[in-house]
This record gives C-alpha cells, sequence and structure tokens, in this order.
C-alpha cells in the first residue's frame, strides 16, 4: 500500500475515530491530532480517542473541539498492538480500519495497514500524508506534528533521527511550530517531585550482567505524587551510564510492573521485551511484568545476564 | 564585512593559527577544526590552539596531524573575549586577525570580525564558509559542525535552533556525519561519578527569590574524579526545574569560582553575569566569583533576588 492510496483510502470516508495507544506519548498524541486536524480542514469530522489526558498535552488537546457524528472508519497511529489500547482495548478490537505505524513489531489486525519502519515516529508519515490529502500545514498542526517527532527521537538524539527527520523539523519551524514552548514542556520541565525520584532512583541503581546492565525502579509509594508523563522521561537514565548496554526501567503500577528497555550497540530491546510478551523497537522496548518488585527484578537480571 | 569578504580575506594567507576558549565546547572545538581540516584541504596549513585536550573531543583532535610552519594569520573561533583565550591569552591577546563568532557580546580587539549573533553555533557561519573557501564537505568536517551546531543548541532543543541550524544539520547527515556517536558521547553518556555527583547536587539544591531561583554547586572534593567536560552538562540541571526561571550552577575551581548561569523567560542572564565581569547569551552566561563557597552562594542568592 503506498500512501498515496492511504490518502485515496481516507478521502472515500467522512467520519473518523483516531486510536492512540495507552501511557500515550508525544508521537500517538501529536500524529493522532495532527490528522484529526487535517481531516477537519478538508471537511470530514474526526475525534482523537484516548486513554488519558495528561496535562503536559493540553496545548494539542486544546485545539480539537469535540464533535458529534456516527463513526464510521476507525484509523489507529502509532499503534503497533492491539493491547496497546489499553482500557479501550475491549471497544476498539478487531475494529480498526487502517493502521499508520513506525514499529516494525507492528501486528495489529487490520483490513489496511502502512507501516514504515524507517520513520522515527508516526509523525512523519503523517506530515507527508497530509498534502496527499489535500489538506495544508496549519500552526497547530506543525505543533502536534514537531511533538510526534521531538519525542520519538529524544529531541533529535536517538539513532532513528535522520536527514528527512531533521529536514521535516526544519519545515515545521518555518511553519511557525513552538518548538521552544514544546521543548520545554517535554524536555526541559521536571518537578520538584521529580527531582526527589531522580536522586532516590540514582541512589537505589542496580546493575548486573558485569555492570553492562543497570536497572533503576519506581515503586507506587515512589510516585504516588507524580503523574505517569512526569516519569516518563526516567526510562533514559540507566542506559547513559559509561559502560551500559541495556538500561531497564522497572515501574510498579496498581496490578503490575511496567518495563521499559534501552539498549545501545545493537543490543536488541524489542527480542528482549518479546519474551515478556511486549515489543517495540531495537533500542527502545515495553513489557509487562507480574509479580512482587523482587521477582521481576531478579526475572530482569537473569534475563539481562543471557543476553549479555 | 560579509562572508564572502571573510573568504576572500583567508585565501591570500596561507599559515593559520586557531583559537578557541578554555574550557573549550563542543562549538569552539567543532568550528576550529572543521575550519581547519578545510584550510587543508585547499593547501593551506593550520593548526588550532586549545587549552587543553579533553577525551570525549578525541575523535576530532584526532583527525588533524601536527604540522610545522610560522604561523601568519590568527583566527578565533567562538571566542568572545581574549580573557576567554585562559592560559593562551597572554600569548595570543592583541594578535588576532579575524574572530568568527556568534555572541552578540563579542568584545575581541581584531581589526577583521564577523559576528552573526542569529547563528545558534559558530559552526553554521564555518558551514557557510566552507564552500566559499572552495573546501569540500567530508564526513570528518561533518563531523566537527555536527558536534558545533548540537553541543550550543543542547542537541536542537535550546530556542537558539532555527530551521537553518535543521537543515544544516540534515545537510551533515546526508554526508555521513555520525551523529548517533557524538550525540551518544555528548549527550547520552554519564560515568558513574557524574551519576554520584548529580545525586548529591539534587540533595544540596538551594532555592531562592520564591523558588524561580534554583543553584547546585560542586566542591573540589565533590569533583575530584570527575574532570572539566564530564560536569559540563550538569549546568542544564537546575533551570529544568517547574517553575524556575534562572537556574546557576557554582563549580569551585582551584582558585575561584566559575559560575554558569541559564534562564527562562527571557531573564537575561548575560546581563546578570555582566555585573560579575561575565558574559555570553541572553539564556545562557557564565562569570567567575572569588571568595568562600558561602560567600558566592550569598552574592548570587542576593543578585538573584534582585533581578527576579
Amino acid at each position: 500500500m503506498t500512501l498515496k492510496e492511504v490518502a485515496n483510502l481516507i478521502l472515500q470516508h467522512d467520519n473518523f475515530e483516531i486510536l492512540t495507544h495507552h501511557y500515550p506519548d508525544g508521537d500517538c498524541i501529536g500524529s493522532g491530532f495532527a490528522l484529526a486536524l487535517a481531516l477537519r480542514q478538508i471537511g470530514k469530522k474526526a475525534r482523537v480517542i484516548t486513554t488519558d489526558r495528561s496535562k503536559s498535552f493540553e496545548y494539542i488537546f486544546s485545539k480539537l473541539k469535540e464533535q458529534e457524528f456516527d463513526t464510521e472508519f476507525i484509523i489507529a497511529t502509532d499503534v503497533a498492538n492491539e493491547k496497546l489500547l489499553g482500557v479501550n482495548q475491549k471497544a476498539y478490537e478487531g475494529k480498526i480500519d487502517l493502521c499508520i505505524d513506525h514499529h516494525q513489531s507492528n501486528c495489529v489486525n487490520a483490513p489496511f495497514k502502512y507501516i514504515e519502519a524507517d520513520s522515527a515516529a508516526a509523525g512523519e508519515i503523517i506530515y507527508e500524508l497530509i498534502p496527499l490529502l489535500g489538506a495544508k500545514m496549519t500552526r497547530d498542526i506543525a505543533n502536534c506534528i514537531y511533538t510526534a517527532i521531538s519525542t520519538d527521537t529524544g529531541c533529535f538524539r536517538y539513532g532513528n533521527t535522520t536527514s528527512r527527520t531533521m529536514r521535516i523539523a526544519a519545515d515545521l519551524l518555518d511553519f511557525g511550530c513552538d518548538s521552544a514552548y514544546i521543548n520545554k514542556i517535554m524536555f526541559e520541565t521536571k518537578s520538584k517531585g521529580l527531582i526527589r525520584l531522580e536522586r532516590d532512583l540514582l541512589k537505589n541503581m542496580i546493575f548486573c550482567a558485569d555492570d553492562k546492565c543497570a536497572i533503576i525502579y519506581t515503586t507506587l509509594e515512589m510516585t504516588k505524587d507524580l503523574t505517569d508523563d512526569e516519569t516518563e522521561g526516567i526510562a533514559s537514565i540507566p542506559r547513559q551510564i559509561e559502560g551500559v548496554k541495556m538500561g531497564i526501567t522497572v515501574r510498579e503500577k496498581a496490578d503490575n510492573f511496567k518495563i521499559s528497555v534501552r539498549t545501545n550497540d545493537g543490543i536488541d530491546a524489542c527480542e528482549f521485551c518479546r519474551q515478556f510478551g511486549g515489543g517495540g523497537h531495537v533500542s527502545a522496548s515495553g513489557c509487562t511484568l507480574k509479580g512482587t518488585l523482587d521477582e521481576v527484578l531478579q526475572t530482569l537480571k537473569d534475563a539481562a545476564e543471557k543476553v549479555l
């Protein structure tokens, strides 16, 4: 399926729901809302379905007022797996018409799929889709796509950043996107609570596999005053340590542990997470585990020893 | 003076020394070595004078072998003030022929000056100068310029990043620059010692001016196992805290304290530092202070209370 065919398929319909994944990040929110704004611009109706509305994306949420309509066509953006729909899984499983994504591991069951694994973010695909829909780039759409691309590349820092990523970002800046504001919110703002959490994470960091693996963890107690999006960035901490090839972040949730794995030097994080039913990208993946904190840490240490 | 005139001036000479500032950062090193590599490519002789050779820039230093010649023309890149030449000040003060810089506050005494204050990095100017010299972009030069631009923009995160910055970076990626390696070294690598230091910094952080100012400090004891470039990045920590408009980092040196000031929301860091004989950019400046740690902290707190 070419992107032009994706555009033509979309243009045959009128009333859209756009799905995003749970623990929403900048890419699913930015891609979903950019597409919805573009669809409304060309006279379609569209809404974006999210699992929660975190405060840090309010500058995006506020641009799409509620609209009444009967859904006719369902698009998922940046959703690699129907399980990732979270609380929306039951309502939407098996009903996705079109899946637009950049995850190689995408296994969504949908009649139409457009997967571009060499895109740093789903937002890059949406950027190229918008003119094919006959929509124009606006400042609001540029803000959405800049959010998508900048967050999925760690602000152009990760190895997935290409010259295409950079040129799209340059175009978005020329369209007046408010990169200073978005960067400040996404990358440069930490609450005092997060500063305290980081201090505790650094104190409790665990090393294993000859110091090639570093693990940090949060308990419900440690994060009780923090929101999910406040703690989103901590997953990048353990991989940054000199000599560490695999950085693992364990977050206690109400009924399980959310695991984020970040790797260096080609160690396959996706394969690592797949053994626990998760997935993602080669150098950034995730999964969930059940058990006590000690059990989960031991499971991860054993698995890391095996790989490294 | 236009950049074409700068190129013509350079082309009239043959043997160059290129000066960089003390506590060298990616921009002065990257700009200086990019220019030297380009000059050698077109048959000139050139060396770069630095105050020290920090390990993290070894991938740049190693590309320029020593060359014997009598210096004929002296260029300073990214040097805003002759005081910033550090241990090289005595030898070079008043002898700079051409100054290429992006600091608005540049006050170097030189017959020829090319200052472009809207460039995010001196490296952007060098990028545009290279073809005017008749030199070709190479992978080594691209690595130097990428280092210059990425470090001075916090990897395209700071407000000085423009669409030109992004397009130059895109071109550098197309020239094969090793952005993944450079980003890893410059932004994603922390020694265990630095992790310990960060934990201590977060523990000892001082708030003043109704929490609009946050101050962190290092003592000689705290940094005795760390190099200057390892601790370079800590200056960005205090400004990141929610509500903080001025983040100050105090580093004890052998005979004084090095102060880094980072600001948000248009608070003028350059003006703040100028009262102590320093300077820089509106949102990132520096100065040095003498006294005991307590005296220095009190001076900074008083000054911050006045501004905020």
